[in-house]
């Protein structure tokens, strides 16, 4: 029997579940609280938690217990004699502990991840027929109905890599297949990992390799349908793991699959997610305008065919027009910023200040393997990164305040939740949320004996020396932390990740 | 009594010593070998290699080592009987291991390690104000003849660190203070890393803080003199530390003091080396302007007061004119491209592509802690991202090559030997060079078992799927590496880092 909860215990940092509105002239500041927190195991929600309790001495922690009426019992100890029970779960202070809010992907093709870090000099465009599609189609076949091996040990491995990094929340991209996309699906559930599961859809042949496409629209659809349909056997009710509708983008679907992808979305209640990317390179925009030139926009291809919606990730966004961003905060979707991509394949620098001034909520995508990195802490580094070279750039950029390191935290996580429409489920530690949260240790402060040679128990490259603040310690993490850092990983109050044999967990 | 070799056995690989030349068409590739190199114990050396012997067997290794008449001895053993003995490290093929050069870190402030990743939002000049003088400054007073504690530990752990990293070479901005920039040297020299120590000249007071300057151009030159000397008893022909002439950079300086430096570095035989920063953020260029009227340029202004010299390495020229360009080719100085503080602290982006082809030699710097990480495998990625970014913004720069990851690599390894003046002791694998060297092992390949729950022995990021070319591994390698994939490294032949314990070496 499990224990009523699970106690955590130490330091909590996140973001404020709003940042000040643009042009407040307010900053964005970390939440910072020292205490205890309870999460019940029955549904692995917050159910409360206690910011005056000091965390400085195990007597007090024993005391508050005690007040509570709880017993304090080992994990597999199933004492009960009606008692509520509770286990314990320290951040611990002398090694720079604290729990910070899981990190969300908005944007991870699962089925590139094997390619990561391969992409040589090229663009979107020649990047997809020379390195993406190669890899994607060797996912299945069509007169199978199994998923390869390759399937099990790429997906397998990306959910090792991403909930190793802290990621407990990902909009998954995997492929046309059926299988293979029905396994990505089984192995989050299994494995714990909240995630968005989309069978891309790709019928266009003007534009899609023969090898690697839909038959036609109709194919698009029933093949969705499918992986919607094993969706829903694994999680009936998408707590965990959910379905997602993803045209891959305007130039791999025909208009009628678009359409068909759009009222398949809007049939059920409430209407599915959406999933697909937006002006990422300045060559796919001249394509688009291209082959729709009934539409007014890029962002009005997917409006013209019902895509835009409350609940659709854009993915990239970095060369949209001001009309285009109007529609898109209009129509209440959202946008994945994948900065580590942008700049690998030299998209361009997305203008994140101005989504946010315009009111669209935007979250960070990895973008694997467009993106190089599994980690969102690696996308909050790229983050800051290119919000600072867009205001080297121009002058009218340059009067634009760049995105602090709290900012690009909060689009890790409040604004990602915000993306996958979730900003009350997920992203911060509100009484009522899923415990999904990381346990992050900075390490011991630098002493005397500072050499690292022969050691293999590495806490990684963050060297705290004693007199910094809470704020450059998390500074620090956010630009030297790995994850080395991230010592056990919670997905709705469940330990899905732990780095380790360390007793406390 | 060492062995009278170490013989390194495996794979081998490392840019060559030219890349082509620009214009010709040619790309630059990796040089992989298989086979066995052998240096000296006596001087560090690289005597000999065979990239004919097979890699597969022990029996072969065993046939060959016979042939040469050489004695397979333990690392402690003195067996000696009068033959020749050797030492064999073997990078595992197995586990995806090679031997790559070491890595030449071309600007770094050792002062500033403790502020890495600790920068806000700001740019050149109030960074330098805000976090970057209050921190060097407290490294001595001008009364005590002892670095205090804090010295000692910032040292030694920016040395653990850059070393851990494959950094085995450093061109090291200390402080003003003489004590803890002798501290450096002599911590560089115990532990050896090979190092340039700079004592950081900055007399001006109309820039430079009261409570952290030189009193005068003369005390410039006097504490400069003082640590050539203590670096002088340290290691008197500088094989392994050697003092370069500091002036911060233009603002920071006098003319009299520039003046002074010029001829200090003048007076030895051969010149002493320079470095200083140029170019780095438009408003020091115009602050420069300001300042140096009467000169002509930037570049002018170390040219007009004897420093833009052959051995002279200039950081950052993020933005030079053609003119300045045309200037410090025509002296033969080297610029060091400091990519990941160019984009933190919003400097600009490089135009790496056109130094090169301008026949500029150029290394890269981390710039600890402009730049927020000691790694120069950070500055390999992040150089790539720029040049991708800068092909990004302007059609005239798009119709350039963008730097590729073994152009990236060249930078890192042999384009740093150049920018320090070593380019036939260092940087690469040529018979006679110093045996500076990294053991780098990627990991084994990602199996079934690819869970990574309670693992401590973690191989770091790559993954390794077994489909990988040696060149995929490389870019592997690059985008999601780090420092546990730095087995071992070598200085001059000594073993100066290990990670774990590990039998082999």
């Amino acid at each position: 029997m499990p224990p009523t909860y699970t106690l955590f215990y130490g330091t909590f940092i996140q973001l404020p579940r709003y940042a000040p509105p643009p042009g407040s002239g307010q900053k964005l500041a970390l939440s910072i609280n020292h205490g205890a927190l309870w999460v019940s195991s029955a549904d692995g929600r917050i159910k409360g938690f206690d910011w005056e309790i000091g965390i400085d001495s195990d007597d007090e922690l024993k005391a508050w217990v005690e007040r509570k009426g709880w017993t304090v019992v080992a994990e597999n100890d199933s004492t009960a004699d009606g008692k509520e029970t509770v286990i314990i779960v320290k951040a611990r202070k002398d090694r720079n502990g604290f729990f910070f809010p899981g990190f969300i992907d908005t944007h991870i093709h699962a089925s590139q991840y094997p390619n990561s870090g391969i992409f040589g000099s090229s663009t979107l465009l020649d990047w997809l027929e020379t390195y993406t599609f190669p890899l994607e189609s060797s996912y299945g076949d069509k007169d199978s109905d199994a998923a390869p091996p390759k399937a099990h040990a790429a997906y397998n491995r990306v959910i090792s890599r991403t909930l190793s990094h802290g990621t407990t929340c990902a909009a998954y991209y995997a492929t046309i297949h059926v299988p293979a996309t029905n396994l990505l699906a089984t192995l989050c559930h299994k494995r714990g990992q909240r995630a968005f599961i989309g069978r891309v859809c790709m019928d266009n042949p003007a534009f899609c390799p023969d090898y690697y496409k839909d038959a036609s629209p109709e194919e698009s659809v029933a093949a969705t349908e499918a992986t919607i349909a094993h969706i829903r056997t694994l999680d009936p009710d998408g707590s965990l793991v959910a379905p997602i509708i993803t045209p891959r983008f305007a130039p791999t679907c025909s208009p009628a699959a678009l359409t068909g992808l759009g009222k398949l979305a809007a049939s059920y209640d409430p209407p599915l997610h959406i999933q697909t990317h937006i002006s990422e390179n300045k060559n796919e925009v001249a394509l688009v305008k291209e082959i729709f030139p009934q539409s007014a926009s890029y962002a009005h291809v997917y409006d013209d065919h019902g895509l835009l919606t409350a609940r659709t990730i854009l993915a990239h966004a970095v060369h949209l027009t001001p009309e285009e961003r109007a529609l898109i905060r209009s129509r209440e979707s959202k946008i994945s910023h994948c900065p580590a991509s942008n700049s690998a394949l030299g998209s361009g620098l997305c203008l994140v200040r101005t989504l946010l001034d315009d009111g669209i909520p935007v979250g960070l995508g990895t973008d694997i393997s467009g993106g190089y990195h599994p980690s969102i802490l690696e996308s909050v580094r790229q983050a800051c990164l290119v919000s600072r070279l867009v205001a080297s750039q121009s002058a009218e950029q340059s009067g634009r305040e760049k995105l602090s390191v709290e900012e690009a935290l909060y689009l890790a996580t409040r604004g990602g939740a915000q993306v996958v429409d979730m900003a009350d489920q997920i992203g911060g530690f509100d009484e009522g949320m899923f415990w999904d949260a990381q346990l992050i240790e900075l390490g011991e402060v630098v002493g005397d004996n500072n050499h690292l040679d022969g050691r293999s128990d590495d806490a990684g490259n963050v060297d705290i020396f004693g007199w910094e603040s809470w704020e450059e310690k998390i500074a620090k993490w956010v630009w030297s932390g790995d994850d080395r850092n991230v010592k056990a990983v919670w997905v709705g109050g469940r330990l899905v990740h732990k780095r380790g044999s360390e007793e406390a967990i």
